[in-house]
């Protein structure tokens, strides 16, 4: 198998399917814009899971799991809700199959269900459903709870990680007795959700509010951060729903507070999905491949011995001492002990792999008591004492992955721009990238920027206000300064 | 709300469903059958799925995620297992909803599917069509592939996690160059769900083969472990599968042999799955509620401290320095500090949800530098001082840990018995129990003791050759030693 990959400047779409699939982190499978996560590309997702299962255990929440079926009147109890959602809903109608007279099956008539199901497409209406159930008063609230699952939303068109039929996500759902408490929570998700984006994927992430136009289906506010992509689109990288009290009216679900008043209760919803492994894969990755970020990469250090007949055993001896070594300093590291294939081409391999480290022993190596070391994240060799490796491994990975948060962080620096200029703005949206810009806060005018640039709102600075700015498209006073760009 | 259970003596069943839904291990969900896993019982199963996960990973095995959905045609594939599965499978034909001329929702029927698709209830069928993809030689081998998600079967009887319209379980499916390969990797398997079971469940189980007539539709061979409930009656708790080559050539999945001869790939596929949780409930729980084994229990330690006005602050002081102590020690505790409810409700609401150890501090303690300690597995109270908490507790855990196996062992030794007269059979099939006897494989007397005593084969003890031993239904001469039970 060839392990070239499209070049970037050649075609930015095809070099990322391309690296996804080369890099076994994903195919296609059999039902249209389905995906099989494959276990190299599902290692980097529980790392990525871990990363924020932690946090949220950190900050109170616990896990719990509702069920995928959900009765389709519940759909329609949330007017905004069912508007947004109710094109992409897979619908359960039978619950058999049977032989079929021309051999085969075929679905069994008898077998008509009295009302459809949907298959969540996210949880709130089940979820809230529940709710109802279990609070009664203020002493009920908080409920802070997160599930982990799959999700199908019926997309027409998919690629992989990034839009699919069937997604994994994580979805938090939380009741308050209060609106200071539910809008508290909703930041300190967002917090969250920037700081493993920053630290663990080395994302560089913008953080602010969605305008009503691309907010969530029955949210009151959506926060959400968004990440710079190698061809300068931007990627919803994580959002974060204050609901106010829209789904506890929808079901219901009331509760005494303190002063023994009957109250709707506040509520908050937050996810972050298996998009994030193609949000690294595309603010990352290069012409040879992926470049993992050290800490959730599956592999940080990879062992490739380099020798012939006669020096095999020398050399292989030496390659596992280390390979045990280094376990046991806690690095996830793997001994490529193929003899199927040259060194050249598992260079290749693991490039395309994105393992942050590679180390190289030979038998020259192995008589100098040294090994050559190469980082993915920037060009160049150099050597190590084979008694150093240790003790620099660490410190090393901390610095690729600080590396390429800097790298990440100059990229997005360096291709967002101030505008005040609908020629320039134009321009720019043609070529990509991040433009700051004042908006009139009309949707008519961020309806004419999306018909005309294919630019979106991707997020409202909360902390800048527009004073002196002109709305980028009508020409009048700004209310918001936001962040145009177009997205994934 | 009350928290009362129904005696295991006046209405088993009740009492398992009384103690799941006091316990907030489960509700059912807003479709029949469907299944709420709350965060006290989720945690259960977070803690059962992290030891086997831990173990499928030491054993070389790697997490993935197929689809959910799965092509019609798929199902019939292969023979016996589409006779097996395709009276149970909900089945999606439709990927849309629409507004109703009456309000609220109704199915787009211009949305209908091509083709029909099932919700996976075993994932057999498209891991092998994409194996197909995967392997081409025997390099490619062996393939030791496990996931954790979420399976939907429809059935008619359903009890909270014994038996629900969706579960979560593990599937594991791998793939291998020789018969003898996957034989060994189906054993290893069963060994793993045995060590699981009693290390950490204190489940006391038997292992074996399964007859024709119960093994796993479209397995050459299935294994399993079964667990003896309170009730005297069986629960498989994990079973093993040898598929031989029927997958393979089902989805023509060849590889080319180090002989360089084509041949089909040899698999296994095994499972655990939520229900586990209902057998711990069933295998450890009293009247008083659920007895949770220490390595499970999401709360190993909880404090109820006991003061009136005047004794608060100072109880409440030793109280949380002992929380904090117990925390650092790495022990699950927690500290009851509610004010709204009594100490006799605290300890009821404990006993319930099966926490081992319950720690009572009053101001009489304080004064005295003690505790009273409650074990949850046995009867009587102890007192001890506070500076020896630290140190007794971590031996205590695992005492009653394994306090708790030989509880499951000893019920279970009482209640099995080696059998040779029908009459005798019959009648403790009627009580319940584990009967050993012979068993001339036939499946018209299999069929016979079951349809005459609801009793099924759960395992045939391989290691027990049955020389003059009768077949308990027909009188001939034995050719297998079974074990009989009436089973969930």
């Amino acid at each position: 198998m060839s392990k070239g990959v499209t070049p970037r400047s050649h075609d930015y779409a095809r070099w990322y399917t391309d690296v996804v699939q080369k890099a076994e982190l994903a195919d296609y499978g059999p039902v249209r814009g389905t995906m099989v996560i494959r276990p190299y590309g599902y290692a980097i997702w529980e790392a990525i899971k871990e990363a924020y299962d932690q946090r949220f255990r950190a900050t109170g929440h616990s896990n719990a799991y509702f069920p995928l079926l959900i009765p389709k009147s519940y759909m329609s109890r949330e007017a905004e809700h069912v508007e947004g959602f109710a094109k992409e809903c897979a619908v359960v109608t039978h619950s058999r199959l049977r032989a079929a007279d021309e051999g085969g099956v075929e679905v069994d008539p008898e077998s008509k269900l009295e009302e459809e199901l949907i298959l969540r497409p996210t949880s709130e209406t089940v979820i809230w459903a529940m709710y109802k159930q279990w609070i009664n008063s203020y002493r009920d609230l908080p409920i802070l709870i997160n599930q982990w699952a799959n999700i199908v939303r019926w997309e027409l068109r998919t690629r992989l990680f990034l839009r699919t039929t069937e997604f994994l996500w994580q979805e938090g759902h939380t009741a308050h007795a209060t609106e200071a408490e539910a809008r508290e929570e909703t930041l300190r998700i967002l917090n969250i959700y920037r700081e493993v984006a920053e630290q663990e994927m080395a994302l560089s992430v913008v953080a602010g509010l969605k305008s009503d136009a691309e907010k969530f289906a029955g949210a009151v506010e959506t926060w959400s951060i968004e990440a710079m992509m190698g061809d300068r689109r931007a990627l919803q990288a994580g959002t974060s729903h204050f609901l106010g009290q829209n789904f506890a009216k929808a079901f219901d679900v009331t509760f005494r507070n303190e002063a023994n008043e009957e109250d709707y209760v506040w509520a908050t919803s937050w996810g972050v999905s298996t998009r994030l492994v193609g949000a690294v894969v595309m603010a990352h990755g290069d012409d040879k491949g992926l470049r993992l970020p050290p800490r959730i990469a599956p592999i940080q250090v990879v062992i490739v011995p380099i020798y012939k007949d006669e020096s095999k055993v020398a050399v292989m001896e030496a390659a596992r001492q280390l390979t045990g070594s280094l376990e046991n300093a806690g690095l996830r590291v793997q001994l490529d002990d193929r003899d199927t294939v040259t060194p050249g081409f598992k260079f290749n391999d693991w490039e395309m792999k994105g393992v942050p480290v590679r180390i190289e022993i030979g038998p020259k190596d192995v008589a100098a008591k040294q090994v050559v070391l190469v980082r993915r994240d920037v060009e160049g060799k150099s050597t190590l004492g084979l008694d150093q490796v240790i003790q620099e491994l660490p410190p090393l990975l901390d610095e690729i992955q600080d590396c390429l948060f800097k790298q990440a962080q100059a990229f997005r620096s360096t291709h967002t721009r101030q505008i005040v200029d609908w020629e320039e703005f134009r321009e720019f949206m043609e070529w990509g990238g991040f433009a700051i810009c004042g908006w009139d806060g009309d949707p008519a005018s961020e309806t004419a920027i999306k018909e005309k640039t294919k630019a979106t709102i991707r997020t409202i600075l909360e902390d800048q206000e527009p004073t002196d700015l002109a709305c980028i498209y009508s020409g009048k006073p700004a209310k918001h300064t936001v962040v145009l760009a177009r997205a994934y």
